[in-house]
């Protein structure tokens, strides 16, 4: 076993904090690094030692791997976690780190390579008779073997331009019969948008949840699910609120789903922590996605139902320790809810609000957790994700969950910078998030431009109200937005490229 | 069923916001009352509407039951919630809000005064056959018939003044053949120091620890019991840190104690919250000693491992409603612990260290949680019990939830005046609390005088040691504190008589 004595977490703000927490407890010493602009930063008093690694601008110091592994040969480092976003799934990084002899605490740099890419993905994942999203391999022109695919996949179908984006040369086609009319027009408008008219032809997925499956596998080939978190509720496919369980997945579905995931991990002989990406539709049929090969924004959810630390999970694994649960060890319990707190202003078309925490007081009591990287009277840099806080809050059912969180949003007090935490109070409330019955298209579907009745309106919320039409009447004009998880995500286009079925 | 629409919380601090907090998740309007020193106090800003109801000394303001009462005519108050102390084991005050139409979140007046005392509280559970520590019904003076009784019950026993207190008249006779010249001693001090020679006769609990079950019955006679608390590591007579689930109890041993707690309940027809308090010693017999008929300070613990919310079971309890789970349905999940901090300096013999908080910072992150009634700047006022916080830390097993209250206890920072954190850190560190091998000797055992040599030795545990010491010195001759949950219990005496058996 290769024991970590001193850890280097290659991040900033809350997830620095996070892991710095769990290094902590297990008894590591701490390295933080930091950009110019981080200098007062949490997670750099909170670490044994810190080291400034330059500039705010995320290439020139938190991106800069050289200098991160430079820190790491000066102060006797041994192991490197990257928390999310940056370089958590650069693989030519995890490759660096490990010829210097550190430790990645992550999955191998051919894990990462295997899923970083869609095309070697789904070939991995082949012979797992996992789920895709039936529709063409390849980019097609020719009609008549568009229409045969569309008849075998069966209506309603998408067609999406090959060299497409942010919706251009898309098209819902409902019947064969207005197959053949919808596809030239695609055609047409992809060779006039990107001078390209290939397409691909894809089931459209109606009634689309995403859920996905945390994953967690050992060195020694034991690989365990972790159940589910919903994380339907995105808005400019970010992420907003996420949840585990998720409301619509049966016993049978979940432990079919999760032997998928694991299969899928299997795939790529992962190790560490990871997420398989789900579509669901409305008959509850699944499709692989994608797997995300890090710690996920999210993951403090799967933390509360499970009783799983996973920083300390990936730490365990990262030293060759085997898994010290198998799947029948692990159950559910309670309910989970993550709403993200950015620094937003829901006023003005969500856009960055940075600033001073002039006030910044947390909810407290039982069944509420708060992970951030801030505290009162510090600015918000504007060179970064604008997530102040994950604010989690977890009771017995979905119902206690959702109650404490809307306690947790009223006790929250913060001032000096714009939230989304009155947005949040607003998706809680609505009457399709209470019941569990919605989807991806959230959004779109309850905040139509007009019919914007909050559950309990107050002047706050009909403000939000009228900002959010404005949101998502200028939505399709805007180009798909990077989640914040990935500020410096490594190749894989495609990862931008998921509109059409989300 | 009786709905509660509007709660008053008849209390103050750190009970009374956990209070509210559990009444807004659940929908209801709140009250919360004051005295003139706790103007600017956290319950009084988080409740919907507050009322002053008198100056500072307790007698006059959270004592005075009939301004408490006007305060709900005027108001439209419809249930009170007395938290922890002051009036929450008071009979005649429960037994007012009933005559007045409101609801008392509690158990029934007269399961209050049978388990308020005693006698009717060992008449209540005899149909029961609860062990009880063996010994004299009544207090004698004959030395022949004392030997008999000594013999049956088997030494070692205790012999204690019948009027006694502070360790004065009480001897631990380990043999027959010593029997009667302690037993002349004892009679003889206990006449001298009380002017009555009578003395009881008590089995001697040897290795004693302080284990309590958690019981919650409602109005149609369903009971169970939630688990057990370990309360073992006391400072003088005074809960430190208590944690579920005990590490000394086998699941046997637990179902059996739980079973004779729901017995005890029964014997009283209690409904709500209540904890049973036994004895268990070094061969793991148990023995009742009493019950309390309120919500106890270290409920938390239970509810970290259950993952219920006992004030929110409490009020649906009073409202009339079922209990929503059986005994089959509780498990218990994980390991909390809690830790105590008071406004003490360890450093001057603990006494209360009263002042501003000039520096408060809490310790945020996955399993952790504070509860507390105070915000950096605010005063500790002189005339309450000087708990600051209630520091909750929760893990998969007893070491990580030890692991994270001493990162919770690093974390939290507390200047202007002087906390038992680091004490509490001094005894998580050390060997026989991480054993769990320990009794309520444990100050005693552990800190000889001369032999303080803490786990990780730094300067200030340096000095606690000395300042430990010189504590247990004096210890002796200092009267028996009034533990904290009990600023102004209501009879009972037997209460604080036994000294003996802790």
């Amino acid at each position: 076993m290769k024991k970590i004595t001193k850890l280097l977490v290659a991040n900033r703000g809350e997830i620095a904090l996070r892991v710095l927490r769990s290094a902590r407890e297990m008894g590591l010493k701490t390295v933080a690094i930091y950009s110019e602009a981080d200098r007062n930063a949490l997670h750099v008093r909170y670490a044994d030692e810190a080291v400034c690694v330059g500039p705010p601008a995320s290439k020139d110091s938190y991106l800069r791997g050289d200098k991160i592994l430079e820190v790491c040969r000066q102060l006797g480092v041994d192991a490197i976690h990257p928390g999310y976003g940056f370089l958590s799934e650069n693989a030519e990084f995890a490759r660096m780190v490990k010829e210097a002899g550190l430790i990645f605490v992550g999955p191998s740099p051919e894990a990462m390579e295997i899923m970083g890419d869609k095309l070697s993905a789904k070939q991995a994942v082949q012979a797992y008779n996992i789920p895709l999203v039936p529709g063409t391999a390849e980019a097609i022109t020719d009609v008549e073997e568009a229409k045969r695919i569309a008849a075998t996949v069966g209506f309603p179908i998408l067609i999406k331009a090959s060299a497409g984006g942010g919706g251009k040369g898309m098209r819902i086609v409902n019947s064969e019969a207005e197959f053949e009319e919808q596809m030239q027009l695609a055609i047409n408008e992809a060779t006039s948008a990107f001078g390209d008219g290939s397409v691909f032809i894809e089931k459209f997925v109606t009634g689309p949840r995403h859920i996905e499956i945390q994953v967690l596998g050992d060195e020694h080939g034991n690989i365990v699910h972790l159940f589910e978190r919903e994380c339907s509720i995105q808005r400019r496919h970010q992420k907003v609120i996420e949840e585990a369980p998720s409301s619509v997945l049966t016993p049978e579905l979940r432990a079919e789903m999760g032997r998928c995931a694991v299969d899928v991990a299997r795939a790529c002989n992962y190790t560490g922590a990871g997420t398989v990406e789900f579509l669901l539709d409305d008959k509850r049929n699944f499709y692989f996605l994608e797997m995300n090969t890090r710690l996920q924004v999210e993951h403090p959810v799967t933390e509360q139902i499970t009783g799983l630390d996973l920083v300390k999970e990936q730490i365990k694994v990262a030293q060759g320790q085997l898994l010290a649960f198998a799947q029948d060890d692990l159950h559910i319990q309670g309910h989970a809810l993550e709403l993200r707190v950015y620094a937003e202003d829901p006023q003005n078309n969500f856009l960055p609000d940075i600033g001073t925490l002039t006030t910044y007081v947390r909810p407290q009591g039982p069944g509420v957790r708060v992970d951030d990287g801030f505290e009162q009277g510090m600015e918000i840099p504007i060179y970064y994700d604008p997530m102040i806080a994950k604010l989690v809050t977890f009771g017995a059912d979905r119902q206690e969950a959702i109650e404490r969180m809307l306690r947790a949003i009223d006790e929250y007090k913060i001032t000096g910078i714009e939230t989304t935490l009155g947005f949040g109070r607003y998706v809680l409330q609505h009457p399709a998030f209470v019941s569990g019955n919605f989807d991806t298209n959230f959004i779109r579907d309850h905040f139509p431009a007009g019919a914007l009745q909050p559950a309990a309106p107050d002047e706050t919320t009909a403000k939000l109200a009228a900002v959010l039409t404005a949101m998502l009447l200028s939505e399709k004009k805007a180009p798909a937005a990077a989640t914040s998880e990935t500020p410096a995500a490594t190749g894989s286009s495609w990862k931008r490229n998921r509109l059409g079925v989300r």
